[in-house]
């Protein structure tokens, strides 16, 4: 073990991360089905700023302040909201150069829980290259925090973090020490030659696939679509400045 | 998926049992290093019962009144008791027909979280057979409790869970919906051709070789030595009787 290198580690679920936090500089919350897919996907589409927000009824409040707002509980738009956490969602003229308030079931929770502390940056699968790229070019104690579902661990997020932190030990700049972590780059390892079909076996997925949301799935499992980085400053999601 | 099947999950640690606990009526506590390995090895060797308690202080005070109690905190014995979670304290002709009083770092949590509402079942490797045949022949709807390391996911657990789960689901007549439960049977599956060498890369295998614990760690790791189920009932651990 090399006392130089940079510490990378996942946390499986928002319920586990006051068990990790501590030790690190950055979080990267991840939730790939949907949230902070649909966050990289707005930035990528001209959004300026968002508001994580945990509960529907700070949602509202923006909402009645005349901020456009997305709502999302159990893969559905809440009633009332303008959109919920469809990528698709956040394609459209209408958000361009604009502030946009947003909550989820998991994802918003586990941007405002890291957000108390540290540096955070929103990954998902469609900026997966960009975040391994930004970590690699400036190095700090990562950790990768997966927003599960309802709180219990979820395959995508894990496999997520798994990609990330495969790239980061083999870029030989970082270390881990966490059986969580090991567990997250086998299961990457497992998943990597066919996300979709591994992810068949998904609960979430099978969710969604409930939900008729397929076209999303598919969206939210195409690695490197964007090199966008949006990361939290002073209560709001931006798009992060060139670093490169 | 079949309604007429019985669930098997996994649950990760205790950190998330009340996220699981309440669909379940049979509790599998697992803590593979080590202290159902030795709750399992008390027995084989005639313990008569095992009272598990959280904390230190409780503890103390058993033995005030006379018990042998072990006591462990962050793999070591805590001074001033008998022993600690190693399985090879229990070997000894002096605990046979003794009830003893154990308290972990995160095993006997563990034990005492699920016993506050369910059929509380003692798992580990040495037991794994014996602990698959009861489930198959006596099926419930079961949830697999990784004790953990500190709250934290740990491999050895979710591995001995995902062996468990696999011959369960293999039986027909169970089936499984969480995503957990889905990485802890590939974890198995990757792990299962040699589980020794998987758990070299395991922090907390790391751990106790620091502490000269390898003696410890094999035993540990070896499947089926014994077809002793340890089973709470009314406050304490008793060895089931035989139920085929």
């Amino acid at each position: 073990m090399d006392d130089q290198k940079f510490r990378v580690e996942v946390c499986f679920s928002p319920e586990e991360f006051d068990l990790y936090e501590q030790e690190y500089t950055t979080v990267v919350a991840i939730d790939v089905l949907r949230a902070t897919t649909a966050i990289c996907a707005a930035f990528d589409h001209g959004a300026e700023a968002i508001i994580p927000v945990s509960t529907v009824e700070e949602a509202r409040d923006y909402q009645s302040r005349g901020y456009m707002v997305g709502a999302e509980r159990n893969g559905k738009v809440v009633e009332g909201f303008d959109f919920g956490n469809s990528p698709f969602s956040y394609m459209k003229e209408e958000i361009r150069g604009k502030t946009l308030v947003l909550t989820t079931t998991n994802g918003t929770k586990a941007i405002n829980k890291a957000a108390q502390k540290h540096e955070v940056l929103v990954g998902s699968l469609i900026n997966l290259q960009a975040i391994i790229d930004y970590l690699i070019a400036t190095p700090s104690d990562v950790l990768l925090l997966a927003s599960g579902w309802q709180g219990k661990f979820n395959l995508e997020d894990s496999i997520c973090a798994g990609a990330i932190t495969e790239s980061l030990l083999e870029s030989g700049k970082y270390m881990s020490d966490e059986d969580s972590t090991i567990a997250a780059v086998f299961l990457f390892q497992k998943a990597s030659v066919n996300y979709f079909g591994f992810l068949k076996a998904s609960s979430h997925r099978r969710r969604l696939h409930n939900l008729n949301l397929n076209e999303d799935v598919k969206y939210c499992l195409t690695p490197n679509l964007t090199r966008v980085i949006p990361v939290y400053r002073e209560g709001k999601l931006v798009k992060m400045e060139p670093w490169q």
